[in-house]
């Protein structure tokens, strides 16, 4: 049985924490100040803490928006080393809402790799909508989650959580590849806000 | 009634001629040295010649790979001006197939309009393979075409086009957004080759 923590109890957190029950994962939900664990924890009977707890997840989603996660980083440090580590986040420059706040030739992803030397850390999540993980259908097709990282057995792990969670998990590259990730990320959320697509659809990925 | 004319016979100039020709449109299609128009033109009843000849279409699609886009854009120069030109190249690194040839910061699209100063350059048909062009369906989903670029009048000239075809066309935002719609493209690319959807599939927009 896996073990998986997730850090942070909004939208996507919810969702995941959703995934991992059906699973059959041993769950642990750990919320920022001010959030409540248990909101999300309690109908999962999974165990619910704050930041700062000690990790028991060897998956550990960082279900945060991407300017909280350098103090995730900075309150853990070390204790993510061996783990595999799943970054959600999707980099948008929210003042100008026309371009991400990573570089142009990186990603969030490969950021938080290079701060994080010890653990394995895979793009995951971030193109699905939150509607779309909770109900494992985006539009008439399911919903397919696309995994990159350059490790192949964290990648293989957290497809193997959201197949066991009855979603379709898809190996989509190295760790380069999150840079392609978060681009359709940021034009679903544009393409959302427009109007052009709702917010429980997106983008689908056709099997 | 548009004028439209598609330099390139391949499997998207062909996609685009047809969704020309069923919108109504005056159609000129014009091929590369070595191609034949004709097989393109003839059950369409448009107009066929080779590059060089005069452009008679007020929208010019560009339906070439890449790296056959400058010879063209040397052959015709200041001939495009006051025309919509449509890019639908996906410029792939592919002896890397790891990347994409143009800055991480611009586009193809970027580089064309930049190129043609007195033309509306937009980004079009990029994101969608062939067959869902021709068939007007992405799985269960209809097609959509991703149109962007600066000029607002170019894009609507785009969307009416393909939507007198048959398709569904949605405005996607500025040419800054030709990055993110060519990180889908490749994205799409890498994901069909690596038997992950189709190559009649790829990405669907939900309507």
């Amino acid at each position: 049985m896996s073990t998986v923590t997730i850090i942070g109890t909004g939208n996507i957190g919810a969702a995941v924490a959703g995934i991992a029950a059906k699973a059959g994962a041993q769950l642990q939900i750990l919320a920022r100040e001010g959030e409540k664990a248990e909101t999300v924890a309690t109908p999962l009977g999974a165990a619910s803490g704050t930041i700062g707890d000690e990790l028991t997840g060897d998956i550990v989603v960082l279900a945060l928006p991407y300017d909280a996660i350098s103090q995730v980083l900075t309150a853990y440090g070390d204790a993510f080393d061996g783990r595999t580590v799943v970054d959600v986040t999707n980099p948008v420059d929210f003042a100008t809402f026309d371009g991400l706040v990573v570089p142009a030739d990186s990603s969030a992803t490969r950021i938080i790799q290079e701060a994080l030397s010890g653990a394995s850390v895979v793009k995951a999540f971030n193109v699905n909508f939150g509607a779309t993980l909770a109900t494992g259908t985006a539009g008439p097709l399911p919903t397919t989650v696309l995994v990159a990282g350059d490790s192949t057995q964290a990648k293989d792990a957290v497809i193997a959580l959201v197949t066991a969670g009855g979603l379709r998990g898809v190996d989509a590259g190295s760790l380069k590849r999150a840079r392609e990730l978060e681009a359709l990320g940021f034009l679903q959320i544009s393409l959302a806000a427009a109007e052009k697509t709702p917010w429980t659809g997106g983008f689908a990925l056709i099997g």
